[in-house]
């Protein structure tokens, strides 16, 4: 604990999501101080016409 | 703000899923009066094989 | 199913929740063609100080 | 209800899923005393560089 | 891993979700082969007026 | 989006959760190269009785 869970446009590269699990990290240790090692997170990617915004898909917007 | 999640079997159209953000988006300006473009939904699509209902798997139902 | 799950801010009247669960239903069942009994509603209730936007706390910002 | 969301990386068998839904519900049923075909459970099947542990992806893990 | 997330009526004494926590636990590691420390679970608790179900909320049902 | 769900137990001050909410959405700027107006984080906390692990409440470890 704590578990995260991102959700967000699928299309990041692996190494992205590598910097942003270990900052998000860094982040919630520095915050609520919990060790490293107790902080889960899972990134939910998901395609443009499965994401919604504005009463529109992302695929007509984006 | 807000923020919602649906989560249904895959299988939808994109034309349905376009209904179906533009309704929603409706539905929850019209009941908590916010402007459409605070809406966020995201849809998760499930396969059959990941979906439980009673005990079983959708694949044994469905 | 579907199951869906609206994230938003504490302070809705239950007459605002009872059309936004009314409308959505409808919306849902509208755009995917399901019954409205099987459509389930999760309405996750947070405090200003539970939602951060832009780096900051809704407590700093509303 | 209730609706249930396993969370897990991927890999596991048609069987192990099947297995698990049905002990899962077998579970819940005993515990709170409600009908199997009340319980829902939705199974999100995780890529190892989509979950975090420690800072680390699980692909630098596993 | 996994990481589980029961949604459910609030009302349950903390001795049937201590069985729900333990019968859960090992419903996964018996079917996913997984230890049970590995095994986190939320548990996600809505008043009558945070859920809907038909289109009605739930404080008009039950 | 992205949109962040932070589950952890009840108990942080508000200050704490100020600088999480913070240091989370640098993080993910940083890292996916978002701005940070698009970042929303939902914090889900949860008391003792509502968190299992390892097959026991919280309150029987904590």
């Amino acid at each position: 604990m704590p578990v995260i869970h991102v959700n967000m446009l699928k299309g990041k590269t692996t190494e992205q999501k590598k910097i942003m699990v270990e900052s998000i990290t860094e982040a919630v240790v520095k915050a609520i101080n919990v060790e490293p090692e107790k902080v889960t997170i899972f990134i939910n990617e998901f395609e443009k016409e499965e994401i919604g915004k504005g009463g529109r898909l992302y695929t007509e917007i984006k």
